[in-house]
């Protein structure tokens, strides 16, 4: 049963002629997975990229190697230039991103369930922090759904109910 | 719970110093994601791609656009070289790709449950054929452990049991 969130994106975005793709680090293709469990997908769905060594989201993404070896893979910029890489590299109009620390235990000196899902159009990108409760696969799991409805609050800005495209505002 | 395939792919990946990396079409990221539920399983997942739509193929894995163009996407030779592409680009030992039709109803002419499997390490890939029943799910989910068993004959092959590494053979 595919979920609602993943099942309105997929429906908002083939209205809304917009095409998605998906950057994951601890979600690790759950993102994507969820996507494509819905009928239809590959009307929106360009693909995604499981960057899961920190290596690879600099050389799959071009997440800057300086912010990586700065700040580590947990962190609001990293998700945002996680985001705008798959939507330039997979020729998305908006990709979602995820990084964090799944568990068990913490990671680079954040506990296990931190994580940032991001969001990223033309000229605009956004990141929301998480800490999430329960084990490994509790906190992909919510760390996918709040990656699914941030990209609704993409979707929306986008293509909004009323018709009106808003001009993307640069949020970094 | 991880599947055992997983738990037991990320177990020898470990120990014989094999990293890993997916291309994955039908799947969508489940491979990836079912390898990362798996705890330590950032010891070997470098990474992967979610190839949903055929450009996509070509742009991030290096599939021949040709053969695209001729054979269309559910075939072993795409398939190989998925893997292959994803070795490469992702700096993998090995890895595993599929590609196929999930459903509802056929596509590019072959009926759902269509699909393959293919494994590539340096110098070698191999594919194998898939005729799945059920729903989109069952396919997805069918289609994902056998690309979990390929990848363990993968790891056999690159690091059998006996200790001997063969010398890859060319198969395509």
């Amino acid at each position: 049963m595919p979920s609602s969130s993943a099942a309105e994106l997929v429906d908002r975005c083939r209205r809304a002629g917009l095409a998605l793709a998906t950057a994951e680090s601890l979600t690790g293709g759950l993102v994507a997975a969820t996507i494509v469990d819905v009928p239809g997908a590959s009307d929106v769905l360009r693909g995604g990229v499981v960057a899961y060594a920190p290596a690879v989201k600099h050389e799959l993404l071009g997440v800057d190697a300086a912010l990586l070896a700065r700040v580590g893979t947990v962190h609001e910029e990293v998700a945002r230039q996680m985001a705008d890489g798959a939507r330039r590299r997979l020729g998305a109009d908006l990709a979602v991103a995820t990084t964090g620390v799944a568990g068990p235990g913490a990671a680079e000196g954040h506990p296990a369930g931190t994580a940032w899902v991001a969001a990223a159009a033309d000229g605009w990108a956004t990141a929301v922090p998480l800490q999430l409760d329960g084990n490994r696969e509790a906190v992909r799991r919510g760390c996918t759904g709040a990656a699914l409805r941030l990209a609704l609050d993409g979707v929306s800005r986008l293509s909004p109910p009323g018709g009106t495209v808003k001009t993307p505002d640069e949020e970094r």
